[in-house]
């Protein structure tokens, strides 16, 4: 594993949004300045490794909310513990890429509906470029229409929408249909608006602000560390947190030999990254370290029930 | 797992496939009363555990063929090693059902082209049973084909076809079909002639024994054993093997979580029962057993090359 250095948060001041947020706290019962987290896993469905790691943070409480893939092959696992669990908050991590190499999912939609979303194979493309450069944008609503509606009939209660690998900000027309889509099943999306402003600045125009809740700062490590010196940016994270809606993201899986075999050539979210991640949102630590900073663990179906 | 006993090869006398089996003997260079027999990997592309089981099993010349599931969604990593040992002997393990639990495929075709073999979530239906009562025969063709030209284009020398689960044999119009795709694509198919007239002598009429390679003793296990008997079954098998065409089937897997996960709550063809089969088909008894029997390893490539 690469020993590369940890890299500072982003953590942009507070935008036009910051009003929604504050009352977002006070919606929730908190003082204004209240820092509300979610603890939030990303890539359940994804594989085994992945649902299992995830079921055991959520036994352990120590996340607060699950997105799930439904195109991948072991959705009907998550599925099943999900419909089991409707205390829990699920959402919809929305699918439109297929990234790994020897692993592969095509969309819920029938081929023939989605021809622009699929490669030669018939597979979701591996990365967000092939994506945008194919995407119809109607053939994109209907395959985000199409995951939520199956997730409903599989009898999961969904808490909100958001997007994996930020496919959903590749253009202005999906960005708009990811809000219009959030708006029809009425979900919250998430509109992480640090990245947003970093990665994607030429969105802003497109996200409504007024009618969607905005994370302020959201959390998301992209560069490995050291197994030792994990923790080291996600603490430095909560000690920078600031009042308003925050979201930090895990990928949680074990580093076993599935994990390792669906990350393949990729040690970036890899399977020592997604242990780590487990070994560190499972820590005594972490929960210390969230209490000492008085930091208010949320969830987005508490979100939902504000709208 | 359960004690149960080791239930008896299924051995019936010569039929009339005799002829043209010792006909195949001497067609590959041996006296007629040559016991042949093709070792043979099931289930290749269902998971990472049976790719990776089943590459083992070949780099130690354990088995000399295998069969691909092409709808799953491990078939890019064991395409990806057949592409690059086109001198292996890889079959179409012919995919129309999808029976695990909670891990789930779908067709290759474009869900709109075979709605009579997918189920209410999309995927493949769990049973032969389920299958045969919904599947137009017409799309059963278009599926077939799908999976044979998929294997193709990832740039797999096929060497035969076969059917999972034995789908293909639940009606006299899909023995047909299978038989015709065989010759469309000049593939030998798997005819297991002792399991045909045990199990589903209505369909003997509708076998064309004259243009098929038949396969008179067709070996695979049925009942769990356990681990220190695993070898008795086959061990008999290989004691009463007759002069003529055989086959001997292995489900190879590891033992690991993600196996245990696959073939939840299915101890037969699970995850011990698979590390059992690739224990045995390695061990060195095995390939003793066969010398001391004077028995002829074959592979579905050289019968192909007589055709």
């Amino acid at each position: 594993m690469k020993a590369l250095l940890l890299v500072s948060i982003l953590l942009l001041p507070f935008t036009a949004s910051a009003q929604s947020k504050k009352a977002l706290a006070e919606k929730l019962g908190y003082p204004k300045d209240t820092k509300l987290l979610i603890i939030h896993a990303d890539d359940a469905g994804v594989s085994h490794s992945a649902n299992a790691a995830i079921i055991a943070a959520y036994e352990k409480k120590a996340i607060s909310s699950a997105a799930i893939m439904v195109p991948c092959p072991w959705f009907p696992e998550i599925a099943a513990y999900a419909k089991a669990h409707p205390e829990l908050d699920w959402g919809i991590h929305i699918t439109l890429t297929a990234e790994w190499k020897n692993y592969k999912w095509g969309g819920v939609s029938s081929a023939n509906e989605i021809p622009s979303l699929l490669d030669k194979d018939g597979y979701l493309y591996a990365s967000v470029e092939e994506f945008k450069k194919h995407a119809k944008p109607e053939e994109v609503r209907k395959e985000i229409r199409a995951q939520i509606r199956k997730a409903m009939a599989a009898g999961i209660k969904l808490s909100h929408l958001d997007t994996h690998m930020g496919s959903v900000y590749a253009s202005p027309e999906l960005v708009e249909i990811y809000q219009q889509v959030g708006k029809e099943f009425h979900l919250p999306v998430l509109v992480p608006m640090n990245m947003i402003q970093l990665m994607a600045p030429q969105m802003l125009p497109y996200i409504d602000t007024m009618n969607n809740v905005i994370v302020d700062q959201f959390i998301s490590a992209y560069k490995a560390a050291p197994a030792d010196q994990w923790h080291v940016y996600y603490d430095q994270a909560l000690d920078r947190l600031k009042p308003g809606l925050n979201e930090m993201i895990f990928h949680l899986a074990y580093d076993n030999d599935e994990m390792q075999a669906v990350t393949i050539e990729h040690p970036d979210f890899g399977a020592a990254w997604r242990q780590n991640d487990f070994n560190y949102v499972t820590s005594e630590a972490f929960k210390t370290l969230l209490e000492k900073k008085g930091i208010r663990v949320i969830t987005w179906k508490e979100i939902l029930a504000t709208l």
